[in-house]
């Protein structure tokens, strides 16, 4: 019986790493005041026609369920929770919502990319403005920080509408064309990049200049359009707008924050500002990514709510930590029970019981053993062995011994504060 | 764009309850010392071919995948975890495993069942026990009584071998063919009850006696089989192991547990102790089962490993803790942070992020609104207002007011003593 391709079975020492991720996540939404939502993990294939994008849908795990309806196990979080948001009319704005779920995409397994994976998801909805744009960002630096990636990353910020208007004045008539085009830019050879700039209309000389101001990350006070003839009011506005975001984005993490216009983002809805991060290094995929999406809730609902969020899978998550030794060990900690003969164990299980209702990590062993080999799977598990025998069960008292340096203290059963201590 | 049938749109209110759910059995699994693993939510169909019976397979959604694979949705845990335990040569047993995640069934939604659902985990593989069947069903009621619902439900515990061996010597010759029959015992007639033991070859006599004594719950103390004539050496051997487990199962929890021979199982793959939890009313759907399987590894593999293990689905629990108020409401704690013109944002983000940072559900309002609709925002989320204008900017202070008596206090943004005495 093998496990499908794609598909990941965790053993125990790394789900216990693993649990940082979700842990770190959740209480870094907490306390940004984000709300946690859980949505379906099948909805109607329909639901990513609308916006989605050709290629997601064809990565999709869709079929016909029993009761004839085209499903698939959701690819993205987005579409779901837009659902949920337009499907009640008693939502106050602005919404902050979160979410940790698992989706599924049919596509071919690589480092940092499996079939089934996690995602965490946030999005403030009900809200278009500069502090919402970079409350999202902070948030999403909040958590990698709190990870311990602080410095570890880079956050990369593009504007849809200002690449829009950068296409146009070199011109690109449209250009939702040549979106697919740069979102390429690191990954294909530059004559191929500029053979199919120039298939969808722009000359050599102009897909040169595009080139020369896309393949490079900027600081928030360079102005690499003014010499690239590449300006105007509308621009200018837009151009502002984006470095707001970025001086208030500053209050959020010391972390380096860079402009990218080959910062596209595949999918079909965002509207305004997207963005990226990725390791220092540059050698893995993105780490997470979002942007604006203010038309999504109105495709679906006809009701215009706007809306900013990112997800972040994972995986690459997984890999950058283990990188950086940030997942601790699993616990060697905690405490094993052993008891001197069998009819000591219903004692050894008042003792048990004791630590685990204090908070201890408490294992004892559950079958007939030898103290001696009882002591052994104590040491290769635990920093404490408590034992108990006859003397200890007469006089309701437990012996911790500290598995490092050997050294034993006996204290009450009933003392909680002596049990505490020893410990330590 | 609506969501399937049976499936869940979790909105906030609901979802920061049920987090207990999972908090509660994350910390009680690590106080067991059990360690988490993760399994896919996608598996071959022939998994589930093996064992989990026809009715469950017929539950099952699944489909013929891109690459002409027969997948499913997972429908339950069992099958998964021993596939991954007899994967690895290297476990070193006893392994005491668990798991949180979601499964699918489809079934006709209702009361506490749900096309998709949560599910709880644990198992213990490994060894063959009175110990270890105590600890699996101690943990069971140790989850239940730590989400507050001690002497709100009862444990019943039945035994495999000992029912076979109860029918049989009420002339049963094939004891699983009266399980499904027991398995209803609640939900049909006495008369088709009848009917049905007796089409499988018991008497009437016989079918009265083995429901006279099935129908009832028993103290451990009780003896209903001498005076029905059920004994012999290899009946006490076993009915001594049941009521053994049940004095250590006694260490675990002060709730009620029961001997009670109408609980079976559906599933085919229990081969010793089994047990179930209901809610102490009896209105609502079994709380948890589970039980031994010694020979589901050694069907999947040829190596025989001795199992025991319980699953316990989020949505009866979430109903019974519902009714007995033991989910708590959404935090109305947390603060607002409310600022006095556009120009002080930058610094009332400061204030926002200091507090983010010491660990407070701090929220700032992310449109250009007027203090004092801040301030009613204020009131409706959160316990506390930080105010901060010119003078706070100027001075680098916070003033902060507690929401219900009005009462405000001005410290400074770095004092974070003066910070977390004003927030108690």
């Amino acid at each position: 019986m093998e496990r499908l391709k794609g598909f990941r079975d965790v053993y125990p020492d790394e789900a216990e790493r693993r649990k940082k991720i979700f842990h770190v996540a959740e209480r870094c939404s907490e306390e940004f005041s984000f709300r946690k939502v859980e949505f379906p993990s099948l909805e109607l294939l329909d639901l990513y026609r609308l916006k989605s994008g050709s290629d997601l849908l064809n990565q999709t795990f869709s079929f016909i369920d029993k009761g004839g309806r085209e499903v698939t196990l959701t690819p993205e979080a987005t579409p779901s929770v837009v659902r949920m948001l337009v499907a009640r009319k008693d939502i106050r704005f602005p919404a902050k919502w979160y979410s940790f779920q698992r989706y599924w995409r049919y596509e071919d397994p690589q480092s940092g990319r499996q079939r089934e994976f996690y995602q965490y998801n946030a999005d403030i909805f009900g809200v278009d403005s500069i502090e919402s744009d970079a409350e999202i960002m902070g948030l999403s630096c909040y958590i990698l920080d709190s990870l311990g990636l602080g410095g570890k990353y880079r956050l990369l910020i593009n504007d849809r509408p200002l690449m829009e208007m950068i296409l146009r004045s070199l011109g690109v008539e449209n250009p939702l064309q040549a979106f697919p085009v740069l979102d390429r830019i690191r990954k294909i050879p530059e004559s191929e990049l500029l053979e199919a700039l120039i298939s969808i209309g722009m000359t050599q000389q102009k897909a040169d200049a595009l080139l020369s101001i896309v393949g490079r990350r900027y600081d928030f006070g360079d102005d690499p359009f003014t010499s690239a003839g590449i300006g105007g009011s509308q621009f200018d506005t837009r151009f502002s707008r984006i470095k707001a975001t970025w001086a208030l984005l500053k209050k959020y993490t010391s972390s380096s924050i860079f402009l990218d216009l080959s910062v596209v983002r595949g999918l079909g809805y965002y509207t305004g500002m997207v963005f990226e991060a990725f390791d220092s290094s540059g050698s893995l995929r993105s780490i997470l990514g979002g942007g604006r999406y203010d038309g999504l809730a109105e495709i679906m609902s006809g009701r215009r709510v706007p809306a900013v969020g990112f997800g972040m899978g994972d995986a690459v998550l997984e890999i950058l930590l283990n990188e950086h030794s940030l997942l601790d060990d699993p616990s060697s900690g905690g405490i094993t029970v052993c008891f001197t003969s069998a009819n000591i164990y219903p004692y050894a299980l008042d003792a048990c019981m004791k630590l685990r209702s204090m908070g201890f990590r408490t294992d004892i062993v559950l079958s007939d053993k030898s103290l001696s080999a009882q002591l052994k799977q104590a040491s290769s598990d635990s920093a404490y062995a408590v034992i108990v025998g006859e003397e200890e069960m007469k006089k309701g008292s437990l012996t911790i011994r500290n598995l490092k340096d050997g050294i034993q203290t006996v204290v009450s059963i009933l003392d909680s504060e002596g049990i505490k201590n020893a410990l330590k």
